[in-house]
């Protein structure tokens, strides 16, 4: 069955009042809005989101949210995969569609993160690792340092390769309204922000970010009745790597990226060529590149180039994270797999303003942790 | 595609040392021990668990488990649905294998709380309730004292009649070496412990309990290359009702085990009629005679005659509980959902032992908070 996405939405992406419930219900409603679907039409509703009980101390949101939109009594389910909760709502809607459980999937992707301080938040994202790393203190940022140093050694890649991917993707995110910060930068601010975790700098990371994201699922015979153009979910799959970042053999390869990857182009009928635009997660921008590589965008070892010689930038070959990528667009952990498809969708039907590339199939992966879990998706505009 | 679930396995529930980890990998792999089916089988992991990251700060626990029993690269994902996640568990994983996207999924539910306080573990639980509800300090044990008060006014039942419902479900536990409390207790004893919550006392309670659970799930075609004897899930739904419970018109009727119950029924092509066992979900004894009535096992306000009148006990024409329930089995809040299902695949596969009821067709009932988001499942004998 062709799983199709009727709307998207997403919140303004930054620092938020209210709890997350707020901002899923702003998101859910949204994207309910305009499309003909009522909530009481919504059959599932899914909530991805990595931690409001840690959060906020609510754990019962996706049950307030169908309340608040008005879609009881819809099944309700958090679906949680950590920094990849996002991603893992696609393929768990895909799944409520494509089994036949369902025929109008609410998938609402939220998290609200800036009413923390960074201390607490980090120490909440960081329970994510393995407990052997979580009890020693090491944090997503701080492997990200270690592996980018390995990187760059290994590859010959010049330090400001990956400055190059935060000046693109904050360049993107100007044109995005959306985004957390809409601003550019350049690349001497980049290299001479404040390090963080030696060789990166702040301007390597992504931001805590408060925000939501939805899209309506249904099956593709059904979007015909509402819709004259959608999306359809053409491929999803997601993989694990190792737990304990030690244990692999080699922490600048993503094999999580590259199994999901994998699958998902052979679930759509499509490869690496298909792809017009695609939105990876830069976390941090070592990510970027090595998403590149695991799925078979750039060469081993040459990811690093592709933000340097425009290959990725908005008129390359292949725009990457067009929306400004977690980088510039924000952050809100369960939201951001969401998110990521909400800028296909809009790319794919010409609705993405300023940012506006040509594209016919788009590509999102959402990362957990430091390649813990991904999910992988190929959207493609229906025919 | 008839979904079967090859095997089943939970730990021994009660107090039990180490990290959830530890219970659902001693769950995951004894569910797997035997099968002939490998861990490196299993293309998807679900890990229905409600609260790791409040109660010991682990958020990634269904990764770690992925690596722990040799899953990688499997796709992994929490699902979360507060006290009634392992139900919702029951309905990823059918999904998983009725959409195609697996061809053997391994869940596992678990919940480490004891090596918190009470008060400790009664601040989590609480956090799955409205906002508005938790900020005033009602708890679920409070809201089950009002309702239990209304129910025994307004149908003229004996205050003992919930007493008999402790009663039964620790004479089951006295016969399952799985039970967090195999001992039996009298009438007097239930109505003379300690109050909770007027007129609810200790024993109309379940406990704090650690504890896992695992299910085999692949489709009925594989299952037979593997085993003789297995059990179908021939019905799965889930349904909300209303998250602030004062905004229901009646606290005592349970809209959304009714809505979950008609929907499994009809997906089974069963009745209440056909159900020989089924275990629901006895946070308090009140909830019981709830639950029979709005699955029209008994007529509205007769529910609470059928512990008394021995309807429900072992030797009755529909036992419930006969793993004890979550009031002497135990309930580990993510496990519950799945331990629910092990006992009733153990009831309709022969291998209940001292416990032992004839069974054909099995029905499961998973409550999320005072009926904010129930599952409700039905399992029988593949043919």
């Amino acid at each position: 069955m062709d799983v199709a996405v009727l709307s998207a939405s997403m919140t303004q992406f930054g620092t938020r009042e209210g709890w997350v419930r707020d901002l899923a219900t702003e998101a859910a409603l949204d994207c309910l809005d305009d499309t003909g679907v009522g909530a009481s039409a919504v059959d599932h509703l899914y909530l991805s989101n990595m931690a409001s009980g840690e959060f906020e101390g609510q754990t019962g949101v996706m049950n307030a949210l169908a309340y608040d939109i008005g879609a009881v009594p819809a099944y309700t389910q958090r679906v949680g995969q950590t920094s990849a909760s996002g991603g893992a709502g696609l393929y768990a809607a895909w799944q409520s569609i494509a089994s036949g459980a369902s025929e109008m999937t609410l998938l609402v992707g939220a998290e609200k993160m800036t009413h923390r301080t960074t201390g607490e938040a980090s120490d909440i994202i960081a329970s994510l690792t393995h407990p052997s790393e979580y009890a020693h203190g090491v944090t997503l940022p701080s492997f990200a340092g270690l592996a980018a140093r390995l990187y760059l050694d290994r590859f010959d890649a010049p330090r400001e390769s990956l400055a190059h991917v935060a000046v693109k993707n904050h360049d993107n995110a100007r044109n995005n309204p959306d985004a957390q910060f809409q601003k550019s930068i350049d690349v001497e601010t980049a290299l001479e922000s404040p390090m963080v975790a030696d060789p990166l700098r702040l301007y390597d990371y992504c931001p805590l970010t408060d925000g939501s994201a939805a899209l309506l699922f249904c099956p593709a015979s059904v979007a015909r009745e509402y819709a004259d153009e959608f999306v359809v979910l053409s491929g999803v799959a997601g993989a694990t790597d190792t737990h304990v970042v030690h244990e692999r053999d080699d922490p600048t390869w993503m094999d999580a990226v590259a199994a999901s990857g994998e699958q998902a182009f052979e679930m759509a009928g499509l490869g690496p060529d298909d792809i017009d635009v695609a939105e990876l997660h830069d976390m941090v921008t070592l990510l970027e590149p090595l998403q590149l590589e695991a799925f078979g965008f750039a060469e081993r070892g040459e990811g690093w180039r592709y933000a340097m010689d425009g290959t990725t930038t908005r008129d390359g070959s292949l725009p990457v994270n067009t929306s400004g990528g977690l980088k510039a667009r924000g952050h809100p952990l369960g939201a951001t797999g969401v998110a990521q498809a909400v800028e296909i969708y809009r790319q794919l039907l010409g609705e993405a303003g300023q940012r506006q590339v040509e594209a016919e199939a788009g590509l999102t992966c959402n990362v957990g942790g430091f390649g813990n879990c991904v999910t992988s998706a190929v959207l493609e505009v229906a025919r």
